[in-house]
Order: C-alpha cells, then structure tokens, then sequence
C-alpha cells in the first residue's frame, strides 16, 4: 500500500484558498481555537479514493492528544452525499487544510471512479492506465494510483507504480521503432536488454499493416513474444472489433496461438461494451484520456459542531449526520 | 510572468510512462542517439498553456549548441491538430520527457480554455478561479495559474497566484462565520485585522436570507464594505437572476449603491450566460469547478523526421508540418 | 355531494353555441321534434367530473314522462372515446344544451384528471388544491370542486369547499404578514383570532430565511402551531428537498417535531414525484396551476338514433354503443 | 366594448381564497387598514385581457377618495414579469379581491394569447372561435370575449358575442343535418327559416363525400350559398389540404366560384401555417380546442408599499416598479 | 418453386461490372485458373433469397467435375455477417458473375426482409405484395416472388406470381371504374365477366364517401362479393382505424357479416401495428412501397482460398470460415 | 443517348398488375375504349429519369393517328406533386401499361436523384457508379444509366455505360490480386494486358498498409500509373479524410505528385460532405450503396378526361392539371 507523505508545500498552507489562510490568521488574533468538527460529503456516487493521502496529512497536523477522526476506506463505494470522513479537533489545527483535502479525494476518486467503470465493463479481460501522458506530472502518479485503487491491474508511470506497490507497465512506444527504423528490429532489440521479467508486447502499427506486422514479430521472437498491442490511430479508424479478430485469426493460422493482443488507443466505456459484446478476442486494455479526463467528484467541507454544540450554514443540517459505515481511524 | 522549475520527478524519469525509459536503455546500448525532429498537435481547439513550463523544462534537458524548439506563445488560441511544438536535438537528451510534456500541455491548456469560454461568456465582468478545492493540491498553483492565462483576473489559490504573479483573491469562508458564530461580527473581526488592501467582501448566506445579512453587513461596515458574496447552496436553489436582482435594490434603497455583489456557487457557462442575458447585476463571478472539471486536451507527439530525413508512423505524414505561426524559441 | 343548480344563462341557450339555437328554431317551424338518443365520448381518458351538474341541468329540462338515461357517475375513471352518457327523450328538449353539457364535463374531468395525477404521485401524502387564483372567479368554485373529485383532501376557495362539502383549506397569505409587517406578529394575530377549529399554519418564507422564521413562529406559538409553510419563490430557487429536510431536522433538534410542513409554490408532478422519491418530510402539497392549466378533455356528443333507427354522421358508428359499465341515471 | 358586472359571488367574497377572508377579519380586529400599493405581474409573454372587467370590480369595492390605480390595457402585448396593474388605496377595501384579480386575467390573457397565435399564423384569413363546448358554460362568454381581444373575427356562443359586441357566427350543426335526415334538405330548410342577415353556411361532411356534398348544397341553394364548411372528423383523416384544394376546384369547376370554404375540426397553429404554407384556398377558419386548451397566464399579486413605504416579502423587490407603459385609470 | 432461368445478358457478362471481365481477360492471359473458394456474407441480419437464381446461375457456369458449392436455402433467417454461400471451383468459371451473384441476393433479400417484417406485424391476417408499379418492370416479377419468400400470401404482378407458383391477385384499379364513371356498374362488370374463380373485390373509395359505396357494391352484388377495398388516398387522410371500424359496423347494419374488408394505400410496418394494436377488423393487406422501398441487404464475396491455401484481403480472414448451417448443394 | 426497346414481358402486360389485365378485357368486352387522358405525378421532388424508356414504349404502343404526349424531359428536377407526363389516347391502347410506366420511372428517378445528391456534395470532383453489385442484374444497366443521369461521370456495368454511352469505368478488384497473390504483380499484369486507353488504376488496401502499397505500385509502375484506389474496409475503418491526406502526402514526397486518389467503400453523402469540407484530396469518388439503397420516387397514373371531360376519383381534382413545364413530345 501506498506511503503518503504531506509535501511542504500543502503544510505550509502554499496550496489552500487564501482565506484559509485569513481566517486562521484572524482567529489566532482573536484567540478562538474551539474543538470543531467537520464532515466532508461527496458530490456525487462513486470510488473513493485519496483517503489515504488525506490521513497521512492529518496525522501530521491535528494533535494527538484532542482529536477524532472518522472515515471510510480508500476504494470504497460511496453514495452521493455520503459523509466520507469527519474531524473532531481544535480548528485552528485543520483549518488551513480544508482545500487540499477536498481536492485530494475530489481529483482521485474522480480518477478511480472513472476506471472502475472500464474495469466492470472489461467483464474480467485486465485494464491498464495508459493516461500518464494526459496529465500534468505532478499527478501523474496520483492518477495512476487512484486508476488501481478503481481496479486496474497496472499502470504506465513509474511514480503511479510506485504508489500502488506494483510494476509499471509499458510495451514499447512508437518513437522507439521510429527511431530504429523498423519494426522488427526494434523488437529484438528490446528482447535483447530488457531483464527477463518484463513481458515482451510488441507495438505492431507503426510502419505496416497490423495483421502483417504481427506475424513479422511473432515470427522473429517465437516463443518469447508475450503479446501484440494494437494501437491504431483514428486516422486509420483505431482499433476496430473486426481488426482484433482478424489479427487473431491470422496469428492462429501460423501457430501463435500463445501470443496475447493488448488493445489502446481512445479506448473508452462504449468501446470497452462493444469489444466485449461482440466477443472480440482481447486479453488485455490499455485505457488513458477516459480515466485522466474524468470529471473530478466534488467534496464539500462543512463545520457541523462547534465545541460540542449543534450548528451549521443554511442548507446543511446542525449537528452530526449519521453514518454507520464510518470507522474510527484516529 | 512565471519562473517554472522543473521538478526532480519529472527530471528524473520517475513521472514518465516506463516505456519511455526502457526506449533511452535500448537506444543507449545500442549507441543510437540520431538528431529527432519531434511535433506535437492538439486533439482540439482551445488556449494553449503550459508551454513556458514545458519550456523550461527543455532548457535543462536539452544540448545547448545542438537544439531547435519552435512554439506557439503561452495564452495563444490554437486549432485542433495544429503543430504547437517542435523539438530538434538528439532523440536521447529529450526522449524520457515526452509523457510530461504532453501531459503539462493537456492539463494547462484543457483548463485555460473553460476560462477563456467563462471569461468570455462574462462579457467584461470580472471572472476568478475558485477551484483549487476541487483538484490534487499538487496541481493546485498550475490549474489556477492556466485560469489566469485564459483570462481570469484572479485565482483563491496562494500558490496559484505566486506563479501568476498577482495577488490571491478571497473573501472569507463559511468556516470562519461559523466558528465566531454571526456574520456580523465575523466580518467585523475580518476588517479588524486584515491588512488594508485586502478588500472587504463579506459573505453573506451563512445563517440568514441573503438580502437580509447583506443589510446587516453593509449597516455594520458602512463604507468599508466592498462586496457582498452570494454563494447559495444548491439546497437553497444557487444563486439566481432574481436574487442579484433584489439584493441590488435592497442594498440601493438602504444607500449602499457602492456595494458591490460577487456570485459564486455552481457557475457555469450556462448560468453566466443567463446573468448576462437577464441583466443581472453582478460585479464578478467566482468559477470553481467548470475550470477544474475541464477535460484535459490532449496532445500527441510525434517523431517527423530523423537525421533530417522524413518518416512517421502510419496515420501521420512524414516531414516537418509547415505552421507559420511557430516562433523559434531556442 | 354538491347541489348543482343550472344558471339562467345556461338554460336560456345564452351560452350555448347560437347554431343550436338555430336548431331548435328551425326544427320548431318544421315542427320536427323527433325522440333522439345523443351519446357523449371523450377525447382521451381520464377521470369523469361534472356529470352530477349535467345531471341537474337534464333533470330541469327533459320530459319526465319521455326520457332514458344512461351515465357513469362522478369521479370514474374513463377511457379514451367511452361512451359516459347517453340521452334518449324529444331532441328540441335538450338540443340547445349540447354546448353546456360538452363544456362541463370538458373542464371539469380536465381538473379532476390532474388532480388525480397529483394525488396518485404524493402517495398518501395530503394534496390540497390552491389554484383558484389562476381561474376565472366564476369557475374558481367548480374547478376546486373537481380537484376533490379528482382525489384533494380539500382546496382554498369558499366557493370550490362549499360545493364539496368540505370546510376551506387556508393558512395565510403573504399580504397579512406584509401589512403586519412582521412574520410572529402577524402569526400571533392569526392566532388569538381565529377561532379554534382553524389550524394554525404560518408561512415561513416572507422576510427572512425559512429555516429561521420557522425557529421563530415555533418558540413564539408553542404547541398550537400545527404546521409551517414553505413558498419558496422562484427567485429564490422554489422548495427544494434538502430545503424540506433542513427545516425538519431544524425544527426536530429544537423539539418541535410535532409542528408539520406544508409544501407549496409552482408544485407539479414531477417535483411532488422527486420529493417522494427522496423523502423529503413534506406533510402536505398544496397544487395550484399544475391543476389550473389541465387542458380540458373534449367530448363531443353526437345523435346515433332517431326515432329508433340507427343513424350517425361519418366516422361514427351508427345506433347504440353499448357500455357496460353505463347505470341508468333517469 | 363589453360592459362587465362584478358578480354578487365574487362581492361577497365567496370566490376568493379563505384565507383572504381570514385576512380581512384579522386586520379588521386589529384595527389595521393601511394604504397599500399592490403590483401585479405576469408569469409569461402575452396578449393581456381581463383588465376591463377588472377595472369594473374594483370601480365597485375602492374607496373613490382614496384610490388610484395604474394599468395597460385591454389587448396590449405584455412581456414576462411586466407589472400590468398597480393598485395604492385601502388595503382592506380590495384584499378580498386578489384571489379575482389574478385569476380573471391569468384565463382571459391565456385565451386572448392562444388566439393571437392562430389570428397571426393565418395571415389574414378571418379566424373564429369555435370553443365554446370545450370550457365550463359559466366561462364560456369570457372565453370567447377573450378570443376576440385576441384578435378573432368572431365567436359561437350568443354569450361571447354579446360581450364583444358582435354577432354571434354559426353554420348549423351535425344534428340539425341527422335530425332531418339529408344535407340538402337541412340547408333547405336553414335556408327558408333563417333571416336574411345569417349567411348561409353548409356542412358537407355528414352522410356523403364532402366533394360531393358541396356540388349538392350549391347546386340546391344557388347564389345564396355563401360557404360550405368542411369539418372532417379525425376518424377520416381531418381536413387536409388537398381536400380543400379539391373542393376549390370542384366548385369552381361546376361554377361556384362564389361559394366560400370554411375549415374547422381540431385546427391548431401548425395546422393553420401548413395551409398557409401551401396555399389551400381556405376562406375562414374555426378553433377549438386550441384556444380553450391554452394554459392560463398566472399573474402574482405583490403588496410593495404599506403606508408610502417600501417593502416586499423576498424575492421582490421593495417600492414600486417603474413601468412607463402603465396608464392611469382610476 | 420458381425456376430460373440465367439471362443471356448475365451470362455474357454485360451485367457485370467491367473490371471483372478485365480480370477474367488478364488471368487467361497470364494462363492462371487456380481453384479458388469464394465465400459470400450479408451486411445485416434478414431473410435470405435469391439463392435459388443464384443455383441456376452457378449450375450452367461451374464444371461439373470440378466444384463445390455449400448454401443457405431460400427464406431462411440469416444473421449479419453470416457466410450464406461457398463457391469452390476453378476461379475462371465464375469470377465473371461476382456482380450478378451480389446484386441477386441483396435485391431480393432486401425484399423478402420488408416483407417478413409486414406479415409478423400483421398477425395471421394475410398480406398481398401490391408494389410492382413502384419498381422497374424488369424486376416486377422476382420482387413479388422474393415478397412471397417472404411470407406474403400473394402478388399483384402476373410475372410475380408465375415465379411463385401461385395466382396473381387483383381486384380493380381506379380506371376501371373511372372509364365505366360509376362504381356499382364498374363492379357488376367486373363480376359479369370474370372467371368464378377470382374473388368479387370492389374498390370503394372512387366516387363517394368509403362507407356509403361499400353499402351500394354490396346490395348491388349480395352474396357474390367478397370483399371491399378501402384505398383512401392520402390527401383524404388515408385508412384510418376508425374509418375500417365504421365500415365494418355499417356493413354488419346492413346484415353484410361476409363480406371482407382489405386495407391498401401507403401501409406499413407502423400503419400495421397500429390497425392490430387498436384491433381494426382488417382481413387483408396490401403492401406496396414499404416493400419496394426496402434497402437492398449488401452482400459481399470474398476470396479465401486459393488452391486449398488459406489467404484474404486484409479486414477478412484466411481460410473458410465455419458455418454448420451450410447445407452442400451441388 | 440510350437506345430503349420495350421487352416482350412488358408488351405482353406479363409485368403488369394483373387487374389491368381484367380491366383491359372487361372493357373489352364491354366495347368501351374511350380517349382517356392519364396523368402521371411524382411523390416527392427529385431528378425524372425513365422517361426515355417509357417515351419507347408509348411510342410503339399507342395509335399514331389519334395520340398526344406531353413530357417533361430526361434528367430534369421536378417537384413534389408535379405532373411529368400526361397521355391522351383510346384507353385501351395502354391501360395495360400503367404499373410499367410508373415503375420505370420510380426505379430510376430514384437512382438519378440519389447521384444527383452525391455529385452537387463532391463540387466538381468526379463521382463514379459503383453500385452494380448491390442491384439485381436486371436493372444493373439501367440503375447505372440513372446515375449517369443524375450527373455522375461513369458506372463500372458494361450494360449501363453501353445504355449511356460511355466507357464503363473499372480499377481492379480485390479478386485479382488475391489470385495473383500481389498488387505489385497484379498491378503490373494489369498494365501488361490491357489496352491503351485504359487508366491504370491500382487498389491498394489489400495486403499492406495502403500507404505502403501505393508507394510500392507507383515505384513499380512509374508514369503510367494514374490513380491509386483507396477501399479501406469497415473492419479496418474505412477510408478517413486523414488517410487521403497521409497517402497524398507520402505519395508527393516520394515524387509521384502526379498519381491521383480514387476513394470508395461504403462513401455516401456525408461522408462527401465531410471530404470536402475538411479538405481531403481526392480525385474521384466511388459510390455505391449510397444509389442503389435509394427509396424509388413513387409516381401515381390518374385518369383526368374521358372523351374530354373532366373526372377523376375523389381526392384528385377533375381536368387536365397545367403545368407549362410539359412539352409535346408524340
């Protein structure tokens, strides 16, 4: 399981909504430090995720010997509305962290939520985030993390791999045959130096047919090709069902009955549904701007008792709401 | 302007799809480092950002007396599929970078874009980007900082608004009136002891009607007083066209024709519209999570020519793609 | 059951459409006064209302001694083209009323059949009809008379209450606090002179947040409140569930759990199906234009026998239509 | 120009909500009866109508002395929202009448609207009301009134015309035609009783196709023919254009030239603009059910000003609405 | 069953397309005849027909001695993509009838699929192909016969119904009638002159009202006639539901129980649900252009085999595909 | 111009409804053979094409001494409703022929409209028929024939360029390079065999990338290559604007600016638009579906006079309709 540790930018408060940093200032000067407790309640259903970042965080910030902390686990399902995690502590402990913790569960649940839906509609065949490359770097991570929290087996970066207690996945990229010049030889090529535990998925659209350039592959590292991945792109009208079951078919006919087919490119829920519906032959998907553009899901923060007493905004109800899922984790 | 420094992460390879660190071990055994002409376009139309932060991050990595980088300008509207980059140096001094570059591009941009389409749906009414609660801390500063290069005035974020260089913009959270209790008194304590340009902008939808609060406030503050926010629930039923409406003329009536009303909650493109349309009232708009649920737009990079000579993928023309709105930048 | 009494318009023919005054005019001259059967369908199904008034103003005017008729009875539910009434007697005795017999059962089924709906989606939840003021004050009483028909435990107007049978429903009007100018005081007023049978229903809405104004009326009035009413306009983003359960849960936390909520303001179907959907504690629903705008069900009547003998225009059926479910009425 | 007399219903009260009635009493005992300013607005865009007999219930219950009361008039275009009648005297000599105000210009602007719709969409060609059989006979005169406002040529009911001050228009019905037993002799016979004024207007549609039921009539009556109406039931298809072109041309044929075409039968607006739209030679038409079907225009009634003071209830605005449209009248 | 005869314009070649003759040209030249397997697939689900044109063909084309073809039967269901035939046999044989074998099946699949879809609608009550005017008369016959496939109980067209092996149906046109100038005598003509065998159906809607001419022809013909035809044209509302009911009621008056009533004139698939849906008393249909407007279903042929290899084009798979439904026919 | 000769099936009435055949012979029999004028009329606006066919038959089947013929012309747009053909003659001499008339002219105003549509969406790009396989050969030649009349500049049956008089127009198919096992080999064979005139065009989607392929056969040919034909299967997702414009590219940078683009598989009017809008360069257009798959145009025969008076059935109007547009052309 993943290790989190608060970065010194959100510690010190570089990172939050400016009034937060305000009112902290404005009730140190007013001397007001009442224990408060606030619960955090999604915008919407889905996965949760990011939790453990967030605790990671708290047990650095709120005191030990005044605090309680109530919470759902990272990667469970949560309903719109559901009370995910409540705080009871000195406010001035927490307050200034309102904004990184809301966007921590909002950014990752939104991620996992998002591959948990390709997950189930993959119906068993593995999913891998492939999104890296549609993210700013410094959540590439994060978001890979968060798509394997949603139940994909393993993502692309290093950091996400990391995070996740896993490898990283990867298969070879179309700059690497460009820059070599050839498909074929840059296959051997990375047979050649890659150590034996990494899988040898060859990319077979790059300068021919996929059909084609399949069985140049399949024939030049025999047994020791583990899979093709298609990754037709939507200028040649990506990967179809048909494409899928004709390289299949033609794999089958020379022998390389072993040899898997891993599908990318603009992969997507409706793809996925069709893939499967039609019993396309895939073993495996590799899934990126679908999860990285998902929309986050939106957590609020709200005070609902304040040294004890029952209170709230319009619009939120005073006192705490009842949620039996909740554990104590603090 | 900004000063981007990239990351030790990113620098390292640790934010990188794998794949692309096996392809600089490959080429590197093989003693293949040929100079690589690399483009990048965008999946659709929008407000390139990110580009300076990628910028930099090319400045460290590549040879200085064997590059060539052409780009479009930070902020600059760009078609889809345009050419926005073009790198040329040898394949292995920028091969490792090419996740993070097109992920800086994706997110910033992706984000630039809905403020720009806020921006201009405000038709000259101030717009500020609220959302830093609603994405990973990590990316906090980048997405409020890409809000301000598609127009934005301001940004709640403190890290936000250090890369953009201006000040952050708040008002005061719920949190605050509710820890002193009353907004009267709250926004009393706010004007006591913040600096003197931090404009008073009293959020006014905490415990009472809207109208209501807004007339304690005003009564409290007298010419102090800049702003009153609205920031009604959606259990209350947002902020509507009415309300601004009869906060304006309550506030009127009672003489504070200088208050301004700052709308936030739930802003859209489409209720900006409505405002605008309807004649509301409004002094500026706070824009949360239309920004930061943005999809990212992806770019893709692609490999055009290698030692001068022509190549690309399949799906891709070989050659460098003429797009007279580059400009050399290194 | 109400007493319908024809006016002296309708029996005069001064409301009738003037070609059947023609009609009798000239049959009279051609001294043709054959015995006629008329039957009545509908234009599409719904639930029956109006026929106790038709009844009274056949009861006045056909032949005692010469007369058959058939019809379903008030608050029936009717498929599309049934036959709900049939009339056998000397066609110059009632061929003057076929424009008011049309009318009636036209408006008045159209309420009864929206109120029903209303009725059918609260699920046991009183509704009480408020549209009166959305009609004409000389149908104000028939209109509320048909939503009771239609499944209403009661309706606001004198005229609409008296007609059923039933004592009006009325809480108060936004006028009365107005010129009180205070929501407790006006409350209080209400209290100390209505007599005792009157419950004390406050509207909550007039100058101050709901949530708060309920507080007040409740710690001012005690136990003799009975409910509260929420009339959100929509300025204001209408009543909206979480508005429901805040005010509940309020007013719980406070010890008024007796004192219930009355729900009314722009209240159609779907929103009363959503409430029940997400149990928002509404004790009550008053309906005003969802049932005032019903369109009206057409019927049309046409003479299917003459003298015994089947006849009909074209597109309709010669002779009698038998229905079943007809009781003989004269 | 129609002569209206408030009704002893609408007097005594017995029309209104109770809770007018409740206010009145309550306001009486506490000695209360402050100058009050009410505005009324309207829920949507239309034609108003109703103001005439408004103007004449509250000439009968305002003070003389003490009054004054600002509206638009009879027929006027009116937009969303606008402030159609301002009423400043005694609140307790019109409270009683809200409930009436609203709801006879909430139904009469509602018909007046529909019918504005048909008179626009037909070009020209007269429109006349035919919807009497689809209201209650108490509102039928008032509905056809309201029609004519609206721009119709005329009306069925005796009522209607009354009130406009017009002549009632009608043809004969089925009945008179089954009743005797053939068309022609039904025309005959209308022809021979029927004062010279009544135009002479046959329907071909009851036992024969209509063609050929139009050359019978015209061939019967000669030069007095003044029109054949086609009223085709749904069961055979309604008037079609063709139909209509066909009946053109096959009077013209057998030189009737002079004999006009009237439609009527479920005709709506998009029925009217397709006649209209492919140039059927139609010389009038009739509504229905498109007029008495039309929704009310709800109107709310705000008090504004008690005692020369502003004041509203939220969600309107205080003090009173400019609206320079607005003319005095009492 | 059908026997079909090879055109000589097939057989020559002029129907194919040129390219096809070309190769058959080159491939002699070259001295090339491998044996090839040719395998033929639908574009959508369907019923197929035309196969037994398409044995014919392949009967005077393939050398005895030397092929083997395997084949769906005709009238059978078949889904999207299915094989539904398998040519193997020395490719100079037959390569030239691609174009013909294609065109065969897809026209007449087309067909035989509308028309399966008509006679399901109408269940149990017969449906009789009425199209032949809608096609061009080279393809009248082999449209009838493939809606016959399809189920339909009869054909209009005496080529049709020569292919199908039954009698061609027909009951009278317009012109008859309108030549004669009257329906009863066009109708006692029809049954003075024709053989005992064909049905007495009289077309009733040419000169007058549909229910009033179905009486004339019916007391004019008494027990000879079979059946009436109601063929409303469009410009008169078309059939209607109602229209049959009445029909049938006034016949049935009448004491006519016998005689039939038979729908045409624009019906289709919706048109037919409609008429069992409210259970219109229909005893047959006649179906035109929604047959002959039916898309051809495509079919292509694919070479899969050359000389027992496995081989294809790309998007196809080598080899033949399995289809246990594929019966050996030759 | 195409040479039309009515076949013995269509003289011998063997195509026709067979109630023609009894109306012909009851008439007959009856002696009456009126001059009867028929008017022809269209369904729906379009391009007329088959009335040279049928001008072919009239002409050898109407009497010469006592006939008039007005038409409009070959390829001509026509309206809605508009009458195209009007024949005044003894009804007896083509009575017979009216299901013949009207399928002649459905069938190919149908097709020639279908073409019309694609050649005004290709703007100035040829745009070839394609379409022979998906017809039933009996119609192949003049379904292309139609096409050619809606504008199109080719047709790939020999039967249809011979009606039209043009060359017919063929690349290769898929067969011939599968029996040779190459497209380079078939390519040259091609070249080898057939006569001068004819251009090389060389399909190249069937074993590689079709990019490489065209590289290959304008390396392998030279100068004397004229077009390459893309056909891209939907299994490997059809030809896409950015394929065009891939292949234009690497063709032009490997020298052959020369060689042009021809594109089919699946192309209909959409898919045109989309080509042109976005630029793609092709040089012709292959269509095939998108025509054959057209519904037929129904027309409609009615008798107008007979013996020069005005009748006609109920729904059509008696007497010749005018239409000026109509030349005398027998």
């Amino acid at each position: 399981m993943a290790k989190f540790e608060p970065s010194e930018a959100v510690l010190s408060g570089e990172t939050a909504d400016v009034y937060f940093a305000h009112t902290v200032d404005i009730l140190g000067k007013e001397k007001l430090n009442p224990v408060a407790t606030m619960q955090v309640f999604s915008s919407r259903a889905g996965i949760l995720c990011g939790i453990e970042e967030v605790k990671a965080l708290l047990a650095r910030v709120l005191p030990e010997d005044n605090r309680e902390v109530w919470a759902l686990g990272e990667g469970e399902a949560i309903d719109r509305k559901e009370v995910v995690l409540r705080i009871t502590a000195p406010y001035q402990s927490y307050g200034l962290y309102e904004t990184a913790i809301c966007g921590i569960l909002a950014h990752c649940s939104g991620w996992a939520t998002a591959a948990r839906e390709c997950v189930d509609g993959a119906a068993g065949i593995p999913v891998i985030s492939f999104g890296a490359r549609h993210v700013h770097p410094s959540v590439a991570g994060v978001m890979d993390y968060s798509a394997i929290i949603g139940g994909c087996q393993g993502c692309s970066s290093i950091a996400g791999a990391r995070l996740a207690g896993v490898e990283p996945s990867g298969t070879m990229p179309h700059a690497l045959i460009i820059v070599i010049g050839d498909t074929v030889k840059a296959t051997l090529a990375f047979d050649k130096y890659m150590p034996t535990g990494v899988p040898r998925i060859s990319l077979v659209d790059t300068f021919k047919d996929e059909a084609e350039e399949s069985l140049l592959v399949a024939q030049a590292l025999g047994d020791r090709l583990n899979s093709v991945r298609l990754d037709t792109p939507a200028e040649r009208g990506q990967v179809t069902v048909d494409l899928v079951k004709e390289v299949r078919a033609r794999l089958d006919l020379a022998g390389f009955q072993k040899v898997k087919i891993f599908v990318s490119g603009g992969v997507d829920i409706e793809r996925i549904k069709q893939f499967i519906a039609e019993k396309a032959p895939v073993d495996g998907f590799g899934i990126g701007s679908y999860i990285t553009s998902a929309k986050p899901i939106d957590f609020t923060a709200d005070l609902h008792e304040i040294e004890g007493k029952p209170i709230a905004k319009r619009g939120r109800i005073p006192g705490i709401t009842l949620n039996p899922r909740l554990k104590r984790i603090m």
